[in-house]
Order: C-alpha cells, then sequence, then structure tokens
C-alpha cells in the first residue's frame, strides 16, 4: 500500500491506492485539514502543498482547474496513487506549532470526556404551534409558553438579535424550531433560534490572558476538537512589563483605555486570524471562557486596576459574572457567552484557580500539592482537598524570554534544549520547527543556566569564569557566552547570554523559591511533605526537572514528584468551557482558598537573598545538586 | 410696578423693580426657562432677548460683559427696570408650540402626583463598609452585601459601566454611596452608583410613536415637570403613508434596517434638540417609556413586521420586554431603562393602551365608554371596568394633516379654527403662533369641512355646488376653494382645499364612524348606551365636537358626553414613566382587551358606504345635523 507523510508534522501513514488526502488525513489523526464546505470541493479551505509523489484529482470543481498548475491540491479532491508527502498549509503558520504544546500536557483524566460536554449554554428542539385568527399570541408568546411547558415557569428573556430572527424561524418549517438556550438563577436566556432540527454551528474560545503572553484555543462545542490554536505577547507589555507597572500606567483614565484597546486588539487579531484560517464565521463563536489574572481582567474590561496595588490591595471585582462579547469588545458574536475563571483576590486570579482544574487538589484527600504556576507573576498555591493557601510573588518574565537579550516565547525558531561540552567551546540544541535558532525560551533558558552551572562557566554568584574558549564574548562592557554565531541563526545576529541576563534569571527563580519556602513555613510543613509539585507556565514544550533543580528554580525533591503541566490556565479554560462540572469545581475552589501577603512577611526578603545562588546559599537543601557540582569539580580537577 | 411681558407666548406679569428676569418668568409659570448652572450666570442657557423696555444687569460675570454690545440678557442675571417685553429663546421653536397642546388635556385626576412618584427605578443610600487588609472582599462583593441585606438575597447585577465607576464612589465619601436601582422579578440592577448622598440628575423621555407624527416629552423624574416638548414628521412617512404600505416596503432586511435607522434618526434630532435647548446632558436621561402601535415598534426594534398583514396576523411580540437605550440605539445614557406600553395584538398596539391611562375605563365601574384614536390608523375601544373590546380601522393619516394639499401638522402657522360668512365669500381663521398662515391642521380641517357643509359651498356627497365667490377655483382639473391668498399666507402660494382632499377627509371620518358603529352592533350596544366618548389623536390644540358631528364624523350625542384628550398615547407614556400604578394598570388593560377582526366582518364595507355622506346616508341618525341643515336650506332660501 502507498504511504502518506504529512509535513511538517512527519506523520506517515498506509493507506490504499484511490484513498483521498484527507480521508488520509484522519487515519493520521491530523485534526488541523478543515472541510468547511463539507468535502464539495468548493471552498479550498484544505489545500495541502504536494512535495512529492503522484496523485490523481477528482477533477470537476472550478477550483481543482484553478490549481492545475500549482503544486497545490485540495485533500479532498485529490486520490492517493503512489507514495506521497504533502505539507499542511495551515500548520505553516508559526504560531500553530505551540499547538503541541498546551495541547494538553495534563492528565487526560481531568480534560472533560467528548461524549459527555456541558458547554456554557444547551440546545432544545421544540415544536410551537402555529398561530391561527382565532388565538392572538404573539410569536414571543407562543415561544414562552413551550420552553415553559418543558422547563417550568421561569422567566424567559431573548435580546433583540434573537427576536429580529424569531418570525422567519417559526415560520420556515411550520413550527419546527432549535432553540440555543442559557440558564442562569433567575432566568432563562434564549441565546439563539433557528428552523428545524439542525444543531447550531458552535465553536468556543478558550482564552488565557497573561501579563506578558496571550493564548487562545478556538474549540468545537460539539466534541471538544482544538481547531486552531494562537499564541501572541500581550502588546499592553509595551506599556510596563508586570503587573505593578502596568497598574502604576494605568493612572489615568485615558491610558487605562488605551491598555484595553492594546489587549483587545491582542485578542481580535489572533482570533481574526484563526477564524480566517479556519474558515468558521465569527458568528459561529458562542461562548468565550477567560482566565486570568485579576489585573489582567480589570484592564480587559476597563476597571480601575489602581486600587490593586494600594493598600488594602482590594479590586473591583474578584468573580467576574458573565458578560456578553459584544460588552467585553470581543470581535466575534456580539451575543456569545463570555465567562471568567473566579479570582481570590487582587493577586491570585482566575488564571491560577482555572490552573488547578488540571491538578488533583480537589479530589485527592490524601496528599499534600504544591502549585506553581510561573509567568511574569509567581503564583504558588499548596494544599489538598481539605485545605488550600496561596500567595503571590513578583518574579517577572524572565521565563517567558522576556527582558533576556535573545530570549522568546516557545514558537518556531526557538532553542527549547541544549547541551554543553568541551568545556565550554561546543553548544549542541533542539530548535522547534528544527529551523535555524532565532532566540531561545524557557525551557532552553533553565537548561542553558544548568549547562552553565555544572560546566563550570558561571559560578555558583552567576559570573562568568575565565576560561579558554570563543564563546566567552564582551560586549557594550557585559560579558556574555555566545550559544550560536550569526550565520547559522535564523536572523543573522549572534545569539549571545549576558551576566545581566543571567542575574535576571537568578532574581526571577531566587523570588519563585523563596515564596514556596516562606509558605511551607506558614504552614508549618517542610519540603518532604509534599507529594507532588504541578509546575504551569509557557516554558516551553517541556521543562527539564533536573536542570531546574540545578539552578534552584525548583526544590530538590526526587525527580517523579514533579509533573509539567504546560499553560494550565488554558487548559483550564478548555475544561471550564466545555464542562459544568469543571465549573463548579472552579466556583468551589475560589471560595476555599486563602490568600498569604507575603509583602507584609519580615521573612521574605532574608529568603529571597538566600536563594540568590545557584542554586542556593544553603547548599545542603540541594544535596543531589552539591553531589553533582563536587563530581563535576574533581571531574575537572581530573 | 412694571410689566414683563414674555413672548412669543405673550403673558405679562407685574413684578417689583428689581425683580430678576427668570424670578418674573417663574412667577408668569413659564417652564422653558432653564438655569442648569444654578443661576449664577455662567451657562449662558437662560439667555433672553430684549425687545424693549430697560433692564440693569448685576454685570459681574465674564458672560455678562460678553452680552455688552447685543439684545441678549441673561435672565439669571438682569433685573427688571420698567416694563420689560422679552423674547424666550428656547421658545422660538415653533415645535415648541404645540405645548399647549399635549401638556395636557387630560383630566388631572388621571396624572401621576407630583409627591408621590415611583420611575422606572428607585434609589437607595448605602454605607459600605470600607475593605480591611484582613477582610479581601472585593468593593462589588461588599456592595452586594449591603444592597441584600436592605432587600434580601436577591440575585444582584450591574453592567461594566457600573462596575467601572465602583471602586473611585466607595473610596470618594468613605463608602456612603447612593444607588440608582432597578428590581425585576428576577433580580436588582444596579443601574449607576455615586459617592455621597446626593440624588441622580434624572431625567426620563415618554415617547409616542405614530405612523404619521412623532411626540417626545422630556421630564424631570424628580418632579414630573415637563422640560422640553417636541414633535415631528415620522421621517419613515416618505416611505409609505400608513401601516400597511410601511410594512409592504420593508420586504426586504435592507429596508427593514433603512426604516429602523429613518425612526431612530427622527428620534434622535428630536432628543437632541432638547438636550441643546435645556442644556440637560443626554447622560442624565435614565428611563424612557414608548407608546407605539406594534407596526411602529417592530420597524423602531428591527423586527420583521411582515406577519403582522399576513393571516393569521402575528406579530413577533406584543408585550415588548425591557430594554436599554443602547439596544434600542437612542443617543442618551446607553443602560438606560427603555419600557414599553404592552399591545393588544398585531392592530392595536402600546399607543392605546397607554392613551387609556386617560381614561376611566378601569375604575369606572358603572358605564360604558367609547375611546377613539384617530392617528393614521383609528383604532377603537369599547368598555367599562368589567369588560373591553377594541378594533382597528385603516383611516389614513388626513387629521394629522398629511394627504390634504395644504395640511399641516398642530405647530406655528396652522389654521386651527376658522369661519366662513357671506355665502362663502369671506374667511376668517386663527392661526397657532398668531403669525400668517401656512396651512391647516386636524381640527382646522373639520372645522372646514363643517363650514364648507352648513354654508352650501359642498353638497352632502362632498361635491363643490357652483356659487359665486372667487374663492371657488378650478386647478389642474380639480375644483378648490380659497382659504387665504398667497399675499397674505406664511408661504406665498394660495391656501386651497380641494375636492379629492375633502374625498379623502370623508374617506377617513367614513372608516370612523362605521368601525363605531359596527362595534356597538357586535356587542348588542347602541350609541345611547355610551356614558362618554374620549377622543385622542393629534387633530390639533382642540377639536370642536360640533364640527365633528355634522361632518358625520363622531356621532350625534349630547356633546358633553365628548372628551377631546389630545395625544392621550403621550400622556399615558408620560403616566407610566412616572407611576407604578399606570404600569402595572397597563399591564392589566392590556391582557383584559378582546380584539375583535373587522376586516373580516361582511358587514363592514356596507356600514362604511353608509358613511361615506356628509354627515351619513342615514339623516336620521344625525338629528341635530339635520335640523340645522334644514334651518340653513330655509335661511338660504329667505
Amino acid at each position: 500500500m502507498p504511504t502518506v507523510t504529512f509535513l511538517p508534522a512527519e506523520i506517515t501513514v498506509e493507506v490504499p491506492a484511490g484513498t483521498l488526502i484527507h480521508e488520509a488525513a484522519i487515519q493520521a489523526g491530523i485534526e488541523e485539514l478543515h472541510l468547511p464546505c463539507g468535502a464539495k470541493g468548493t471552498c479550498g479551505q484544505c489545500l495541502v502543498e504536494v512535495v512529492s509523489g503522484q496523485s490523481d484529482s477528482l477533477g470537476h470543481t472550478r477550483l481543482d482547474a484553478a490549481l492545475a498548475d500549482s503544486h497545490l491540491v485540495m485533500a479532498c479532491q485529490t486520490k492517493v496513487r503512489d507514495d506521497l508527502v504533502v505539507r499542511l498549509k495551515t500548520t505553516r503558520d508559526a504560531a500553530m506549532r505551540v499547538l503541541g504544546e498546551s495541547h494538553f500536557l495534563v492528565s487526560q483524566e481531568f480534560l472533560p470526556e467528548e461524549d459527555n460536554l456541558s458547554p456554557l449554554y444547551r440546545t432544545e428542539t421544540l415544536q410551537v404551534p402555529l398561530a391561527t385568527v382565532e388565538e392572538h399570541y404573539s410569536d414571543w408568546q407562543r415561544l414562552v409558553r413551550e420552553l415553559c411547558r418543558d422547563n417550568g415557569h421561569v422567566p424567559v428573556r431573548a435580546g433583540l438579535p434573537v427576536l429580529r430572527k424569531l418570525a422567519a424561524a417559526l415560520r420556515d418549517e411550520d413550527g419546527l424550531v432549535t432553540v440555543m438556550l442559557q440558564e442562569d438563577e433567575t432566568a432563562l436566556h434564549v441565546l439563539d433560534v433557528q428552523a428545524g432540527r439542525m444543531p447550531f454551528i458552535a465553536v468556543g474560545l478558550a482564552i488565557d490572558i497573561g501579563t506578558t503572553t496571550i493564548a487562545v484555543q478556538m474549540i468545537s462545542l460539539h466534541d471538544g476538537r482544538v481547531l486552531a490554536i494562537r499564541t501572541a505577547y500581550n502588546a499592553q507589555a509595551r506599556r510596563g512589563a508586570d503587573v505593578i507597572s502596568r497598574i502604576d500606567y494605568a493612572r489615568t483614565s485615558e491610558r487605562q483605555a488605551e491598555l484595553r484597546h492594546l489587549v483587545l486588539d491582542t485578542l481580535n487579531d489572533m482570533i481574526d486570524s484563526m477564524l480566517t484560517h479556519s474558515g468558521v464565521p465569527g458568528d459561529a463563536i458562542r461562548s468565550v471562557f477567560i482566565a486570568a489574572n485579576t489585573t489582567m481582567v480589570h484592564l480587559l474590561l476597563g476597571l480601575p486596576p489602581r486600587y490593586i496595588r494600594e493598600a488594602p490591595y482590594v479590586p473591583t471585582v474578584s468573580t467576574m459574572p458573565t458578560l456578553t462579547a459584544g460588552e467585553v469588545g470581543l470581535v466575534i458574536n456580539p451575543q456569545a457567552i463570555v465567562a471568567f475563571a473566579p479570582g481570590v483576590g487582587s493577586y491570585v486570579g482566575g488564571d491560577i484557580t482555572a490552573g488547578l482544574l488540571c491538578t488533583e487538589l480537589l479530589t485527592n484527600h490524601e496528599e499534600t500539592f504544591l502549585y506553581l504556576d510561573i509567568g511574569t507573576n509567581g503564583e504558588i498555591v499548596l494544599g489538598n482537598a481539605d485545605w488550600l493557601v496561596t500567595c503571590a510573588c513578583s518574579a517577572g518574565p524572565a521565563f517567558e524570554g522576556a527582558g533576556i537579550k535573545c530570549g522568546m516565547r516557545a514558537t518556531e525558531g526557538a532553542i527549547e534544549f541544549l547541551e554543553i561540552s568541551d568545556g565550554g567551546r561546543e553548544v549542541r540544541y533542539d530548535v522547534i520547527g528544527d529551523g535555524k535558532p532565532v532566540g531561545i525560551c524557557g525551557s532552553g533558558l533553565i537548561c542553558l543556566l544548568g549547562e552553565l552551572l555544572v560546566h563550570g562557566i558561571v559560578d555558583q554568584s552567576g559570573h562568568f569564569n575565565d576560561l579558554d574558549t570563543e564563546r566567552l564574548v564582551q560586549q557594550d562592557n557585559t560579558r556574555g557566552f555566545v550559544l550560536e554565531w550569526a550565520a547559522n541563526t535564523g536572523e543573522e545576529r549572534d545569539l549571545v547570554i549576558t551576566e545581566p541576563d543571567i542575574e535576571n534569571l537568578m532574581r526571577t527563580k531566587a523570588a519563585i523559591y523563596a515564596a514556596c519556602a516562606l509558605i511551607l513555613a506558614n504552614v508549618g510543613l517542610d519540603w518532604r511533605s509534599i507529594a507532588r509539585v504541578y509546575i504551569a507556565g509557557g516554558f516551553g514544550r517541556y521543562i527539564q526537572v533536573e536542570d531546574a533543580v540545578l539552578i534552584g528554580l525548583l526544590p530538590d525533591l526526587p525527580y517523579e514528584k514533579f509533573r509539567y503541566i504546560g499553560n494550565a490556565s488554558l487548559t483550564g479554560a478548555y475544561c471550564a468551557l466545555l464542562s459544568a462540572a469543571h465549573r463548579r469545581n472552579l466556583a468551589a475552589l475560589a471560595t476555599r482558598m486563602t490568600y498569604l501577603d507575603l509583602s507584609s512577611d519580615p521573612h521574605y526578603m532574608d529568603s529571597y537573598l538566600a536563594a540568590l545562588f545557584l542554586p542556593h546559599t544553603e547548599l545542603g537543601l540541594f544535596p543531589s545538586v552539591a553531589l553533582r557540582l563536587r563530581s563535576q569539580e574533581s571531574g575537572a580537577r581530573r
């Protein structure tokens, strides 16, 4: 049987000759190939590039004829003849590369089951009696009467867009209509109506708005399939790298409005790109679930963030009520429901509660867990099914690639792993997308710092040792280590890690470690009480726990206790978008968490300064690292 | 004591020398002179023109200095010295003239009492506890807790505009805030919040959207005072003179959108003019009550009107739920509540139920009333506190001045009353505003037709008799009667009533009389059973019942049984805007009314044709008219 290989993922399947390419893609488990026209060969959304091999066109659409002289064929209109290599058009978009990262690193058991989804709405098909001359009930009255028959006598509500469609919908199929409903504690809301039994095209968005990075998944609400994903830098970052400077910037209402528009522009650009690529119409987006820290929610909605950073640090809203896309300013169906993960307070927001959905924190009654979200802020949750404490620390966005000379997000061109050898003369690395490197992402930075330490290129205070390698350079009065020379990079400049970069990374890891140590001390536990450490954040595709322990970012615990769960806020938003049970869990989590204010803890600064070393000033806390450094030293001496 | 005369109304009062002009205006009962700046002489909204006489300026504001060389003075900064004639700036707008018409012709007992108003919202002043570091409740949580303390544990809701103001409002006066609340059957809605105990500036709009004419009152929600009033032709009229042709025009969604924008433009222009003249900011408009027929509501809201005129004549909505100004498209506070008078069906809408608030229909248990609303459509209600039946007939807009060569609305320049003498050679008339006539309004037309009949200028079929008067002219193949020659009019054209005009008026009056006769027959009553006839509609400032009976528009009953209540829809909207009791009455009225479909009544055409005569083919139905015509005839013979 011929084989079909799909690039860039290099997935190969064997299929009988005569199989359509899109059928081969389904067999290969490739989800990015969409057929909005229903495989009729009319929309051109399934175009793929034939790299090598022979295929046969069904050749009966106008589009097919137009493609005659190109390497492009429609996957739904082209049969496999012999071994074929094709490149998927949609995945060329670099942003698609992070699909592997976020989709999904959390255990399958936490994700909603495909055959048991409960999105923010439900649908019902009704037979509404036709009007008669004798009985003058309006269309709306007749619909309400039928809804109340099935749902009890609740108040029923609808907006003008639904009322505008109602008359035609009721008449098109003699009163048989399908309605989209949302029920809250007060009323039944009719979100949409259409004639007949057809299900609505219904797509949702799971959104994680980070201080530095925004991630959006477009999801089929019928089966939970991720149709597209985008990540982008939050355009607000130009107006302050972290939450505090962002709040300071927003001190006038004009600037507050500016920040609101910046984040809305970022979101709407991402959504627009997904809609364009997937062929999904914007009106099909029916619900959105947003996980974001409290400041990001305030800035998105135009709420003044000022009091978040003024004692007693109280936000306008912690648990934002459901809004519509129109109110928020998202350019999708203006009636789409926009729900928010509930926050705990000013510095522990919905991004954390959402992330906790990807853990055993609510279900495992025996063991104590530590949850670390390392983004621009570091947030920490400690607890189990009985109790939960949480705190936040200003980590800075270094592990998101920001504030690091050649740092970048975990997208195409990022070094995500590297090894140093030959006393610092050789560097081997892996690049996302396998092209030339253009920067280094979070996981790469952690790996790099560990390698620099164990190979004696930097000392425990993070300064370069004097070594005989041309990779050690002096630029603009700062010392640096060249990871790759300009000629071999995708951006034609040397990729260098500098001493200020290293200081930046050390400050970030020290802040996080110190906060963890302090929260443990506060509840009277030590590291050994922890059964599992969940690590969430946008480091990259994976994080080498070994490296993170080596630099003192993570505690020196048995490696099997760690779980890297990637962008858990986004995954949590995905879960809550699709599952009523997860939404109930979220609400329960938020009300149970106790917030500790580290900034008022007199021990914090001591704990932080002690951690500002590689791995830590108290090497006894890192026995495995101590052992490794000693063996490295003796190796070097040999 | 010197006198002050206010133009154009020519109201004169005597005041001591030294009285401020605005104080004199208050004494004269003039309500149009507003002082948004609180009589500080800073806003210039109270400018008046000094036509004659001496006044003294207080002369201590910059604005005062700027006015030095003009005839304009500020009423709040200028003292009366001797007899003074001033012209009000705001009342120059001709539309203001209808104030006398609509404000209010209904009996005082039906209007809400000034000291017992219950608009669509209420306010509450709360002391919200300040946040503390220990107790991390968000601003919203603390506000909700206080509201629930006073109102029970209802769900509390707020939109983003309120949440955006909340943080500052709570902190400005240490947690003392005043909130504007709306309670419906499901939740408590926070509409606005501000620091301290200050009441909100709160203004409302009562709106009557007729097929031909729109009227809007701007009303203080604190005391029910009418701050301004405007009437205008509905710009939709260019796309069809009556409801049926309007529905026919709206057959595509583009045209439906066009009609929506036309009526919104008319409304927003009227509102903008009132805001500009009164100095009231648009955001101060907090609630709106709309009375309109079912088709007008559909067109305003973009609901398809098509099924209103297709059997079984069912609208999308009869009783429109409350919306916001933003949803409707009114350019005022976008969060303002917009409520609608409930309709009965496709051809008896909220304009009729609202109008009934101005009658004894719900309170008088003994007697039977007839209610006639003569607009573009004629609607009739017959009944008492126990039963109500209603029907509609296509009258046409003739009595609103439309479709009549020199017809016009009852605004400045309209002939509202006239007398013919000397065998048709002399015509004496009264003009609204006392200037030169530019047209003739509804009351004038009724008067005219009666005069033409009793003076033998037209016969009972509405055709001109051959008479020796130069006023009888032939133009474009039609015969006409000149009311005034071009030289004496405000528009420099002859004011002529033509035979087609008379036919038009006769068709309208016949349709109304026939419908009344038929509804009576349907319930087995005759004219003598009627205790009172309410006549509503935009004829003009007053209607001469004698003339209306003479032409057979109204039945030949004792004159004291008739009450002309003017634009009762508008007055009803005013009542409902200000009174919860009236809103309850409205809901009760709408559910109790039984609709009769005249179009399917086989006797309608006979009844209509019999009425297509002056006053009626069956002269026995009009004994007083018969008597008068006979005496006129004998007089002519003498």
